[in-house]
């Protein structure tokens, strides 16, 4: 088959890549290299069934061109900074998460290409009144930018699975890490090793610290994508991806302190119960729906952070 | 107090304006006249505490000016056409809707107005596993590009509340029909009186005719948004807004039959369960929370059908 991965330059794209020319599958990746590197794809570009197109999807006329002959797209691409900064513009998410998205479902619609697979995330819900959070169970409220335009593209995406008949997949994701995720210090692990290399007498922890969240390497988040669209064969298919526990920043800070050899280092807080404006600061997702199907995540969140960590640290040691 | 209104000729927009001015508060309406039509103001046009200013919510530039000196915006303005039919263009929807919503949002922002109420629509919740709808029950999935957009508004709204401090008042509507509802045949009411009074021998129904909705006065909404903002007090406020009954369009075109005089009427139907592409074919709206807070509509479907057909076809008569 022929997939269209977009963003896939990008952390979990890249990975998602490699995993389907393993398949035996031709892909074509798009990325505008905003955030995603080409040395992610390097070892693809010499593939003769991996084709790289840098361009952006705000250019509706490149996305329809992309589409020529494939039959499935895993749209992955999205402002991946979820942090919104006061002084930030606020239309960064709509542009990137929502206009790109309905260029890719219009393209899609145009070129008569049915199957898609979209990259959501746990920020859609924001403060769930439930936890575990199950996937359908409450009429979600986001409170960032990204969760909000995240949910707009799931809403689109479900007219266009209604009106064109479509076959859709939709992945909500807990946190994900692992060695590619750490540019721009964008995930709490490349945020705390990035300032205990400045300064190991002490970590400045956003919010209290108390923040709990859900981790999943991306090499799992691939695999589990991988088999939802295998083995899930409604029109929409929605899952949580992830595993059924969590971990705190708190936690996060004495891993990374003690895989760094340190000690006494003094932890200072911003204070807050949330990290930044729009942080959700605490949610754990039911994964028994993607469970029920056939999947598991092999590590629970802690393996998980502690492989990120372990990788992170040789990956910046290699290059230093 | 000093009233944004957008949308503010249109059908509801206009009724709200009058309240709004009857109760000795101060309003600007914008409205493209896209749909919504000066007539409707007419009576206000010479009050010195009514402004109009015809222009699109496209231009940001153009939200930001109307919202000189306001304290409170009610956003109704939305592309008014539920139906999509082949061929229509898929970003009509997007535009009217989600971008003029974040224009009205980010205009909000930048002028520190704080309180919004928002035009929203029953169609946020598509095919429902419940009936009657709650608020908050389950996780909408629309089938319609005017019911995903509206959902995206607000899922944009929950997050500029949250993040720049507003408070906002979401109305979900059920079918709102009266007098000024009759423009360009897009409700039933308006669409059956125009068939019948073409060829009083048939009348062409959309579907299998079993659709069944919520129908509520224009009156009778304007005055359920002006209670609900006076009552609820959250940061954000929910509320479908219909009563709790039915109707089906079968009943309607008996009703619409009857009240034109009309006997052995041939009833042809075009089939299928819903009346166009991304109809919802049946929902009933659990409104005890509006119930709750003291308001209750009062008129039921049945009820607010009839009194849209007298006020119809009076108005039709008058202008013949």
């Amino acid at each position: 088959m022929s997939f269209l991965v977009t963003g896939g330059a990008g952390c979990i794209g890249s990975d998602l890549c490699e995993a389907l020319i393993a398949q035996g599958h031709s892909v074509v990746a798009v990325d505008n290299l905003s955030s995603g590197k080409k040395e992610h794809v390097e070892g693809l570009l010499h593939n003769p069934r991996f084709r790289f197109i840098e361009g952006d999807l705000l250019d509706l006329w490149l996305v329809e061109q992309s589409m020529e002959g494939v039959d499935f797209v895993y749209h992955m691409a999205a402002n991946p900074d979820v942090k919104f900064t006061p002084g930030d513009p606020t239309d960064k998410d709509l542009n990137q998460n929502m206009i790109c998205t309905y260029h890719v479902l219009e393209a899609m619609r145009r070129r008569r290409v049915q199957k898609l697979a979209f990259a959501s995330t746990s920020a859609v819900y924001g403060i769930s009144p439930e936890m575990p959070i199950r996937e359908d169970s409450f009429f979600p409220r986001p409170i960032s930018l990204y969760g909000a335009t995240k949910q707009a593209c799931e809403a689109m995406i479900s007219a266009f699975q209604n009106l064109f008949g479509m076959q859709c997949w939709i992945f909500r994701f807990a946190n994900i890490v692992g060695p590619k995720v750490r540019s721009k210090g964008r995930t709490v692990i490349g945020d705390f090793i990035h300032r205990l290399r400045q300064d190991s007498s002490r970590l400045l922890i956003l919010g209290n610290g108390q923040q709990a969240k859900s981790y999943l390497l991306s090499e799992e988040c691939v695999n589990a994508m991988l088999f939802g669209v295998e083995h899930a064969r409604e029109p929409i298919n929605i899952f949580n991806l992830g595993c059924d526990d969590w971990l705190s920043v708190n936690e996060i800070a004495r891993m990374v302190t003690e895989a760094m050899g340190l000690k006494n280092v003094r932890y200072e807080y911003t204070g807050g119960e949330g990290g930044w404006p729009g942080d959700v600061p605490r949610f754990r997702l039911d994964v028994s729906r993607i469970n029920q199907l056939g999947w598991r995540a092999k590590r629970d969140s802690a393996q998980a952070v502690a492989i990120a960590i372990q990788t992170t640290l040789a990956a910046m040691t290699e290059k230093a």
